[in-house]
């Protein structure tokens, strides 16, 4: 019962509501290497004494903590710190908090003073007080607080030396140091922060089929194919290349053009169906090359300042070497047969799902890790995970835990698309990056409403948005219908709402041909097939991608996730927000009408920037160059898309900063 | 590391969110008998397996645990269940969930089924799942499912027969009594309620000084005086009388009327100077009578439907027995003598603190229990604590959670007036009932503010406001400038805003001198001298007081802390809000301005009552019987208080609930 809980070790302090805390200490918060973790909490106790109190931190592996004061806002009635996370991997921290005696005596003594009181009993407490931290003091401080102590006794000597002596602010220091620690309060729990490399927050995504790189019509793309597209990649600024699995891929049931499932000849089949008599998920599939190419592909991305990231599917073609060698992972029916994955009346029997909860389990999650360690051994740091919510939450924790012990800079990407909760939970879990509702928040409204919530709400503690503007299995109506306008919007937003984003290829040539009217499943997708493209065809964005990119790089605003604003544009089809940064102050306005100018006054919010009502002041779109004069808050803005305008990205001239 | 932990038993359904619980489960919430309590959670898994869930709760002095199902809402994709606690004392419950192997099955059956697929293997499937609950299951279960499930495996059966029989409802029902629970998710945290008595919740108090409760002007009065009233003031409607401290005065130091430091010739001294050499905080004042006196008074109390409340103030005068023997409860100071309580310049001389973390803690701590255990051995079962936020919190925790394993049903209410977060942190730690901010709200900003917060937000579940209109500390200034209708408006708002309220007496006698302007004390304050009364001297309000408690009895609306809402009243002077039971609708209107009469239009919320728009609907005014015919949502009210008339409490008239 808490009652004797408390009767045996009493806390003096009540330490409560510490942020950041996930889920009571369940979860970790999120943070990179650089970060300064503000840790805040309420912290009282009964009566007036002076109270302190820490935040005490710690990498997890290191042994010694290093202490961080708190600072006491009246007005919040809240204590905070701030301690900066150098080092990628788990981090932890604790609240501290305590009465301090000598700082409660001297505030006494002063308040005596002032009433013009006799404080001969206080000195005489002081000296009690010193002479006690003189025992637990060392070297000379033992020796100094004596004589402290002994003159703060010595009643001949006049009460205005003594009381000056006794008002020393080093001593004042120095008795803090050496403060009677054994009653201080520790808040119930120790909670956890996952740091991890810079780019798990800030990348721009190119995600492609390698299979789709040949340059000439019908061939099977190559590694080396997908390797020589590396320098235009990198040259749009991109800083991750995804690939889809690239692993063999099954004979049986291979779905056809379009998803066709009486397949077709030589069909090249999805890569989702994994693994074939060639070899698993630790195999390159043979049309695309060895591993050596893939070194070499990995390899070359680096020196294009590129990451590779790779697809982690856990699932099986009837095929996988895993389905004879390990029948007891998948589902056997009693026919003997393995079950194919079917939601009726669809079947998919191109795949097998794994029984993550067989009685072997523990072997099988193994294999699992194996496959991640294996790729990490080929320069993999990077994992998107396919449907992660179709398997164990344990599983992932487990693994993603594990994967972390030996490589804390690993980043993982859950795709999942399925309920709030579900996406929250697997970002609690473990995952550095999500998927999100991005693609179908289109209107102001949507979009200010779900990004507020990703900023702004505990969400932004755990949980990465990474904004893609398509994928394989995504495009959307608004890009179907809008044209290329469209296409920039969506660009144009995903690069600056967030700091991660990506387009899947295609998207870079306004590819908008939709399986059918109502589906946003693209006509002859490359999951069935290969695409060989012209990746300068005529109408593409490649010039407003690489703008864009280099704009995201030059500017620390856009950089971080948590700095985002939305603010008053009387037009809703133009969006309006704020991204900011020490002396990085950007503007941005968007319109969402792929089809028409609009035009609209917007509400600049001075007050948050530092500047006055009245200001005159200088923004520069730095997609156009052009500079407007702005002043104060309520200022004009057209945007054509016809004339290839879509938004503005306005900084603030330095000028107008230094005003501020 | 929360890997591990996983891996060792790793959940396979994720709970989260629980509710309700405060503070991670550090706190218990609070209810009272027969309330019945919502408990819901967030609850989910990968994949789409059916799922279950169900809440188990007991009083923790009970063995076995009882289960209520849990519901889920797709619309909040949230779970939750509910349960009556029917018994005074400590309850805890629990959250568990789980995936259902055979709903799931059946669910998949049935999805074939309408696909027109074949369903032989799921069959053999089923039969499986069948023949191992058989296994689980006793008696003719047992043999009951063993054929079930040979029936389903017999391929020489006609499928649509075997089909048939695995669909049917009573197979399901036993099927989910017989899942294996070994995989069941138990949520992290077993949280606690703490259940009152009912009138922890619902009481109106009445607070007077016995000394003051002679008839002759000038004699100290005694508790059989105070004894002669408790008729008068039961018939006034109140449920429980209120006594500030009832023992020896301390003789040093004793303050003079008006809190003369400087004393007075046989001044009577506070009754929160406690102890003297004729006794201590166990003992009757000589001068009130004895403790038989005391327990006559009870009696008589009971006898009317009166509780009795006692004063618990941990301080003593200096003349307390405690201070000779047990000097080292108390501080000594380097001179030998016992420091008095000081705020310098201020002294309180007649006053010594107690040392709570004294080495000697636990024996003083036992003695301070020992104080509580007397008077409830006297028929006390109520305490209002003074100054509870001057005295540790752990302290606080300790002994109310001593007194309430033997005693459950003992209310303490937390005389605390400071920060918002202590006094949340000692209705937390376990006080039943706490004073408010209520006399510092006035205007109808003010009081929808702090009454939403303490009915609609987290509080609700731990801290019970008791709003006392006044109190011997606080007479504030509407009620020093407003006269007689002041002290009307304030009461009404008082006991229909919360089903806790409380007066001190001499309010219904609209006493309303001050010290001098601008302070709140009262001129000629009782706590420092004897003030005889004629309880029905003109003016009163004993008429009004008498007719809102009865209102109260009478109405279950007025009864609980939850059911407030406030809604649209035209005139910021008029404050409009609802309070509402199963067929007990209450509109309540009061004018705030004591000064002259206010007119509105207020906005009846039809929808949330069940009415239409255009409804028609006769409300009655509880407070004069007038019964008015109202037509839709916005409705005209005209109070005022120079013709005695403050508020309306209108009851909408049965047919409209019958309509409704």
């Amino acid at each position: 019962m808490v009652t004797n809980e408390t009767s045996r070790n009493p806390p003096r302090v009540i330490i409560e509501r510490v942020q950041p805390e996930i889920d009571a200490g369940r979860h970790p918060a999120k943070r990179v290497v650089g970060d300064s973790v503000e840790v805040s909490a309420d912290i009282y106790k009964d009566g007036h004494d002076v109270l302190g109190a820490r935040v005490v931190h710690r990498p997890v592996e290191e042994s010694t903590w290093h202490a961080a004061e708190m600072a006491y806002d009246r007005d919040e009635d809240r204590w905070s710190a701030t301690f900066v996370v150098d080092r990628v991997g788990d981090w932890e921290f604790r609240v501290e908090a305590w009465a301090d005696p000598f700082a409660t005596w001297r505030r006494g003594l002063s308040k005596k003073l002032d009433a013009k009181l006799d404080v001969a009993s206080e000195l005489l407490e002081g000296a009690t007080l010193v002479a006690a931290a003189a025992k637990r003091a060392r070297g000379s401080d033992r020796t100094d607080l004596r004589v402290v102590a002994e003159r703060l006794a010595q009643t001949d000597v006049p009460q205005a030396e003594r009381v000056a002596l006794a008002l020393e602010d080093p001593l004042a220091t120095r008795m803090a140091g050496l403060r009677d620690r054994r009653h201080d309060t520790k808040y119930d729990r120790t909670l956890t922060i996952v740091v991890d490399r810079e780019r798990a927050r800030f990348a721009a995504w190119y995600e492609m089929f390698p299979r789709s790189q040949s340059r000439e019509e019908g061939r099977h793309g190559t590694l080396a194919d997908a390797e020589q597209r590396l320098p235009e990649i990198s040259a749009l600024g991109f800083d991750v290349v995804y690939l889809p699995p690239i692993h063999p891929i099954g004979e049986h049931f291979r779905k056809g053009p379009n998803n066709d499932p009486r397949g077709a000849p030589d069909a090249v089949g999805s890569p989702w169906a994994i693994g074939s008599a060639v070899g698993c998920h630790k195999s390159v599939h043979p049309k695309l090359g060895t591993i050596e190419d893939f070194d070499r592909f990995v390899a070359t991305a680096e020196r294009h300042g590129l990451e590779v990231a790779l697809d982690f599917a856990l699932q099986c073609s009837p095929d996988h070497p895993w389905v004879k060698e390990h029948p007891e992972w998948f589902f056997v029916r009693p026919d003997g047969t393995i079950a194919y994955a079917e939601n009726p009346p669809k079947k998919y029997q191109d795949i097998v799902p794994i029984n993550f909860w067989t009685d072997d389990r523990q072997a099988l999650w193994d294999a699992c890790k194996d496959i991640v360690d294996f790729w990490i051994a080929h320069g993999v740091k990077t994992f998107r995970v396919d449907n992660p919510h179709t398997k164990p939450f344990a599983f992932w924790e487990w693994l993603i835990g594990e994967v972390k012990k030996d490589h804390p800079g690993v980043v993982f990407l859950s795709e999942a698309f399925t309920r709030p909760k579900p996406m929250k939970g697997l970002a609690k879990i473990g995952f550095s990056q999500s998927y999100t509702y991005f693609t179908w928040r289109n209107s102001a409204h949507e979009l200010e409403e779900y990004l507020t919530e990703l900023t702004h709400t505990e969400m932004a503690e755990y949980f990465r948005g990474n904004l893609f503007t398509n994928t394989p299995d995504i495009l959307h109506e608004y890009l179907q219908r809008g044209g290329r306008p469209a296409f920039l919007v969506r660009h144009l937003l995903a690069a600056t709402l967030s700091p991660l984003y990506g387009i899947y290829s295609g998207y870079e040539l306004c590819e908008n041909a939709a399986l059918r009217l109502g589906s946003e499943e693209y006509l002859d997708s490359e999951k069935y097939e290969i695409r060989t493209r012209d990746w300068n065809a005529p109408g593409n964005i490649n010039a407003e991608i690489r703008l864009v990119n280099r704009i995201r790089h030059e500017n620390p605003a856009l950089q971080h996730p948590r700095n985002l604003t939305f603010h008053l544009s009387e037009n809703e089809q133009i969006l309006f927000y704020r991204r900011s940064a020490p002396r990085n102050e950007l503007l941005i306005a968007v319109n969402l009408n792929p089809f028409r100018a609009e035009e609209t006054m917007v509400h600049v919010p001075l007050h948050e920037i530092g500047l006055p009502d009245d200001a005159s002041y200088v923004v520069e779109d730095l997609l156009t160059g052009a500079r407007y004069a702005w002043h104060g808050a309520r200022n004009y803005v057209r945007l054509d898309p016809t004339s290839n305008q879509v938004g503005h990205v306005l900084r603030l001239a330095e000028p107008a900063l230094e005003a501020a």
